[in-house]
């Protein structure tokens, strides 16, 4: 079910770039030294995004460089960039858009997120490979495994102790040496071990404008509460449940015929669009955490 | 600060029109009986809003009509149209917009709110009559008398018993005979006899999309909790802070450049459409309240 | 890439329903003699909609019945509805839910929306079934066939008279009985005979927020005349081109650092909330179309 | 009707900052030269903003200094700027955020975009100064005077020749040394020598999302077209009628049931939002032409 011809056609040539992320306590000259740091290896800036957070003192770049006009290879620019980074106490990544990020998918029985995920996938919208699902059903097997993607089942008991299935998935997901794991609608609560495993880059839908109706069932208590919108939230996991940095969040009105079954379909749109989008902004490396915020210099 | 030339220019000549809210039981054939008894006074019906839900299974109706087509005065008609509202078991009134509703202001410090709802109500875009405001400041007596409106001071005590002054202020409420008291960020908990004597025409707006954020603070927690979107809730007050039916909420996108006084500035466009919004609603009579829902038939 | 468990879990037992559909000249006591008749006949009125217009001085109704509480059949209440209607000189339908309404797609060379209707055909969301594929290009033959779906492939010449490949085209369409035709990016112009064949029932998304950018390359002219916001709109096709009646508009802010290949990308999330949305108010009979305007019965 | 407490309470102690606006062709190497020469006079970076129009290939930045960093004044600061500043063929600005903008205000007799403007401007929301408000009619000079602030009536004759009149209004607009001219629903059509000798300081609403519905009666329009969402576009004018560089647009959603003067209404929220948030952006030098495109660093 997908088009691989419709969008590329006005796309312009692709260009291969390399990108830093740098976050680091904010200081005078910051912009200028690791501008200068580049334009010293001949680097062509494409996009430049800086903020300074007054609050926090904090300072957050993203720089994009045209691959081919740097005059060092990547592992050699790593090196001569370490020294300034370290000076600056600095955390950061070099890397370039040549190799999709590797994403696997986590999924229970409701599918739209991650059908939408593989439509945008295969049409190239979403720089992602997706080697893997894992789900703790078998629902999905036949529609996974149609696509050419490895399909595993690792079921997880009602009660009782979680502990050993979640170990097995969480060797399963580093088999495949992920990027980025993604819970598309993923139906049961990750135990601490796993979510620190995957921190910052663990990603969750969740259906409601967090901090709103955090938890289960958030739907039918956005429907009880009568509110006028509703939404969803694409967020980072960490140990406490629903309350990771929040990276997009989309929300539609509702008025009061919508019914609890109308929310969940209304709702369906907004999960495809909040997920998709803050997956497009990890994997494209717009994405910066700093404490329970995120900075995201959008595209 | 007011014009009172621009919109009249292109309205249509106003027809004064007589409402008739109801909810009740649903059960089989109700339009049919209660449209039926309008047709048979001559009514011609302007506009027709029902809304039967299946989850309570309850039957809500709003029809406005054109008061002149009307075989009998509003008295008669309220009259004639007792039995069948006995019958239906049915919480209902029945009203025309001849009279604007009159509305009481309760403002604390930040006028915003209160300067917008002063505006629409002078430019005849909200169908209000506003003769008094409290305020437990002094702040804005100046700006209010010079609109006519007569300003009382209530100060609230810090701490201590408050209820002296809080019941010195519904004192001075009921004298102004009111439709509707608006809370247009006024900082202090009303106490709940306070809130259960103007059950179901005390609207309040709350800085923040609820149900997040209740309470104090809003802006700076959902600056601290990262979120993408910030809003305003306009809802009927009830003895649970913030917790009472809501009948519009109005959010705005922000990212990570915004500050907690970015958040304030452009939250307070959001306070201001979703207040004016939900009071239009209530006072043109196209709000139910079902528990602790609402049904707003818009316009 | 479907899922058939996650969404009804939570809907509610469906009920089949009766829906009338009627619009007239607006006079006194429509609504008393509709509603009575159906009362008349046992029917449970599950959702009424009316709108009467006070410009065009016309009257809109939709009427959802339960069906099994009607002391009719279809036919013979249609049959029984036909003397009212005549004297009302309305346009009017009576259809059951029972059956999905036969949807036809056109598609050219970009599939984002046909994998979308797709999606939400097989995951039940759309009452639909579609039982033919028509393109100008062989390019989705594969993803349609692999979905079942009958794939005709109808060349248009870039230039000389098409009118004998549109005519094998509005065979085709008819042959397969369709109440409704979708042009889901299909790049081809219609000739006036097939618009008018299908009026009322072949529906378009176009790629802009109508009027603006109506005909050709719509996102390149919209970066190219800086528009802040960019949108889809679905209509009905008529005669003249991107002219006829407005269904749905789903529009999306867009900054300056958007490039036309961020507008295509943003667009078609746009594109696809429209078309479906728009295609189930149509299916769903809640689309009344008068003169170029639509009334809308949103659900 | 003004609030000069409300917002302030929350806010941060204002730092008075320098900013620099500056636009040129692209070329490897700029935004580390310019960030160099702050460096080296002691320059604080507080927001850095800077695009790289990969189309044009053309260079924006916007950055803000902390002025009291800075170890030259102003007048020198920019003239040790201007030998880069030539260099780079760039199109630059230096200013600080010392002084408010003085910005005169052109109105007809439509009053609520003028109404809010100045509450804005009351409440320090929007840093400007209003010294004058020019009117082709006398409905507002009350209003006007009553806030302290000069009022011109400079009719426009209906037929005829209107230059006497406009140039009068230009020598009257020039005598009040403004920054910037806003015609907050101005409906006479600006002649060319007015809209040149204001080129990028003149700022218009326009009652639609432009490019529908250019010229008169855009509401009235939309609803004939029938169109699902109304709007605003906040621009600068040149002497193509409605046809400048967009700086801002807000839309909001109606439906079937709203009439033209419930567009009226529900556009006038739009407008005030599009207007008030364009000047904003303008005034604080977020703002940089090129072409008949904008390039908005957002706060």
């Amino acid at each position: 079910m997908i088009d691989t011809n419709g969008q590329s056609r006005l796309d312009r040539v692709p260009v291969t770039t390399t990108v830093l992320k740098l976050s680091c306590p904010d200081r005078v000259g910051l912009l200028s030294r690791i501008t200068t740091f580049f334009a010293h290896h001949g680097g062509n800036l494409l996009e430049v995004h800086q903020f300074a957070d007054p609050i926090g003192s904090w300072f957050f770049t993203r720089i994009a460089i045209e691959t081919e006009t740097l005059a060092l290879e990547l592992p050699a620019l790593r090196k001569a960039f370490a020294p300034l980074a370290n000076d600056l106490e600095a955390e950061w990544s070099l890397r370039t858009n040549a190799e999709p990020q590797r994403m696997v998918v986590l999924v229970s029985k409701t599918g739209h997120c991650m059908a939408d995920l593989f439509w945008r996938w295969r049409s190239k919208e979403l720089p992602v490979e997706i080697p893997l699902v894992i789900s703790n059903h078998e629902d999905f097997r036949e529609m996974v495994e149609r696509e050419g993607v490895e399909f595993r089942h690792i079921p997880i008991p009602d009660s009782g102790d979680r502990d050993e299935a979640f170990s097995r998935m969480l060797e399963t997901c580093e088999a495949a040496n992920p990027d980025l794991i993604v819970t598309a609608r993923y139906m049961r609560v990750l135990p601490d071990f796993f979510c620190k495993a995957f921190s910052g880059r663990l990603i969750n839908i969740h259906h409601s404008f967090l901090p709103a109706f955090e938890g289960a069932n958030p739907y039918r208590r956005a429907y009880d509460r009568g509110v006028k919108l509703i939404g969803a939230t694409c967020h980072y996991v960490t140990p406490d449940l629903d309350a990771g940095p929040i990276i997009e969040q989309v929300v539609e009105r509702v008025e009061h015929f919508h019914l609890p079954e109308d929310l969940l379909r209304l709702g369906r749109d907004c999960e495809r669009l909040a997920l998709s989008r803050g997956i497009r902004y990890h994997v494209t490396d717009r994405v910066l955490i700093h404490g329970n915020r995120t900075v995201v210099f959008r595209d």
